[in-house]
């Protein structure tokens, strides 16, 4: 087993009716009464839900910031970030997805920076974020994860750029899963929910075998309580026991307890990030594309961990080539079960030129080491691109 | 699922050869110098590690208090409670296993109570510690999971009692877990150390079905592991790769994450507890002679989960009952595999009056309701005690 360390210091507030909650919890983290509601869309609005929740934080003075789009762009979290200052405000509430706690993540860290915080992504030496406006959140699509760890990942549509930020001071206080709001979600979300946590877990478990044999069961166990699930949750967003199953296994899935031990991949993550940059495809999406074909890619490589995933999750018999090829197929076809496309073209036909572009642009940022054996080379990922057009 | 709360904040630090990592530490948490090293036996002293330890903490004025035993008492705890008041200690190390840990909990709160610390373990109305010293841990013993929870258990051997504490004030600050502990360990400890993982993801497990889908998963996964890496670990300590693994069970299995979403039992450890307080039986042997006995007194409400533990962690096949049944007896087989004992005669042929004393005992104290579904009675647990001679 590998060294590692782990420190998950948020509170999780798992289930419905708990709104009353959330007052109680942010006095344990500041004396202000100065906060801010941190939304995407309107759909928070259009619901009553924001209604509901001023009422909860009626001791409070409210403000409140909408607006925060999917893949959260620098430029609208930067006027969040003025409009914090101008009203020296204490403590902020992300109500949302991934996108909206991601972006409150650089929001706490913004803050508090001297200079243009677009440096702290592009990691300047020397640059990074030293304070943080503490928040907690609330959570109404179960996809990232964001809402336990202390990652973000935040865009900036005129540069096409993805640029990913963390570190210890950006777990969220708090964080409220209340599994009713899955019943409010498009399909659409809901399949993205599931497979960004399905491919959360294959980025921690297809890598080596037995380097902890626990932590594989884990995985295991997330990846088959999705597959059970999933259809469920598609079928009947309202059926409580089936939503609260896949928030917490999106939540389980990047909450850093799969990352344990182990040595892990993420490159289909990256590659991916630059589909969306690209091609506008939502992050899901990508992955859905992007993951069966670096497995075939990297076959080799994964082979022995994709058989035994194709044994314990899937329950294949055979010889361990023919359960590993077989693996990557049940997975795409669980993705595509789900309504998701698993080919760039079917979301854009003009993607001819995006494999060379997206190799190029590893290159141009001095090309790190990717996958689990830091073997993958521009060459692979230009592959893929091209085999998953 | 049921609704849930969790926090989690122990840094936990794991592998080898991380002792430099301690001192970073303890710095997070205080500015205070002045720190005592808590531990138990003198195999600390003995095997050198307590030097190579003060060599790692010689930025501080170290203080030490060794003694610290199985089944911590309270009155050697009430000795440590005087010599740090004396010294003004502001930060405490607990080197040992769930004994020393658990010890050290208590003393994090009765340094600052007024009053005769007692009467908090007694529970009476309004006697609580609000007040806690830090303290952080290095575990030499996988077993009880304390090491990153906040809750102890606390003997009082005069009156053969032993209570329990806890609350969000005794996380220790960080854990520091190192696999090459488990090589110096007698075999009894090892399997104690597994029987007792075992038997806490049991009492959290061997409940309802469908509760928490993933959380079973999770739960199965740690039994598979153990029943998996058992037998090797006691076969040879020193295989860094085993002892890693059977340390992350034994954290993961009490962390906190299993109770999550499901309703558990803890009447194998109620009843356990009053063994160990009549006849000194260790800790894990108790789990492993009531265990089984209470499984069968309990079989009704239990035969679904069992038979769910029979097909997926044992593999067996059959109909329901029969599954149920032969899980109950391959789980016992597994703790004599171990080379433990599982009749109380077996450590103490006086004990023909054992099973109405504890009934009397859990009586005379309020009998409050046990189990899953609290409905054991006091006479159901005179019979698990009959039927465990």
């Amino acid at each position: 087993m590998n060294n590692f360390e782990i420190t998950t210091p948020t509170t999780l507030i798992f289930g419905k009716d708990q709104l009353e909650r959330i007052p109680e919890q942010i006095a344990k983290h500041t004396e202000e009464k100065k906060i801010i509601v941190l939304y995407g869309g309107g759909s928070v609005e259009r619901s009553g839900f924001l209604d509901k929740l001023k009422t909860a934080l009626s001791a409070f003075e409210v403000h409140l910031f909408g607006g925060i789009e999917a893949n959260p762009e620098f430029s609208t979290l930067m006027k969040a970030v003025e409009y914090i200052r101008e009203h020296q405000i204490g403590f902020m509430l992300a109500v949302g997805g991934g996108s909206v706690i991601d972006g409150t993540k650089f929001i706490s860290g913004a803050v508090g920076y001297e200079n243009d915080p677009w440096e702290v992504l592009l990691r300047e030496p020397g640059k990074v974020f030293t304070t943080a406006v503490p928040f907690g959140c609330i959570l109404t699509i179960p996809a990232t994860g964001s809402e336990c760890n202390s990652g973000a990942v935040i865009s900036r549509s005129e540069l096409k750029e993805k640029r990913t930020m963390g570190g210890p001071l950006f777990f969220p206080k708090f964080a409220l899963l209340d599994p009713t709001f899955v019943a409010t979600l498009p399909k659409r979300q809901l399949a993205n929910g599931i497979i960004d946590a399905f491919t959360h877990t294959t980025e921690q478990y297809l890598t080596f075998t037995g380097e902890n044999l626990l932590q594989e069961r884990f995985a295991e166990g997330i990846l088959s309580t999705l597959i059970e699930i999933g259809p469920k949750v598609l079928e009947n967003p309202a059926d409580y026991e089936m939503a609260a199953q896949l928030m917490y296994c999106a939540n389980q899935a990047l909450n850093g307890m799969l990352r344990c031990g182990v040595t892990t991949d993420w490159a289909t993550h990256m590659i991916g990030h630059e589909l969306t940059a690209l091609h506008g495809i939502d992050h899901a999406q990508t992955l859905a594309i992007i993951g069966p074909r670096l497995y075939e890619m990297k076959f080799d490589n994964k082979k022995e961990k994709l058989a035994q995933y194709g044994k314990r999750v899937w329950g294949l018999t055979g010889d361990e080539t023919s359960i590993a090829k077989s693996a990557i197929e049940k997975t795409e076809a669980f993705f595509q079960s789900l309504g998701v496309a698993t080919r760039i073209s079917q979301y854009d036909e003009n993607c001819q030129n995006t494999p060379s572009i997206i190799k190029n642009r590893f290159i141009e940022r001095n090309w790190v080491a990717m996958g689990e054996r830091q073997d993958l080379t521009p060459d692979e990922v230009e592959q893929i691109v091209k085999n998953a057009i």
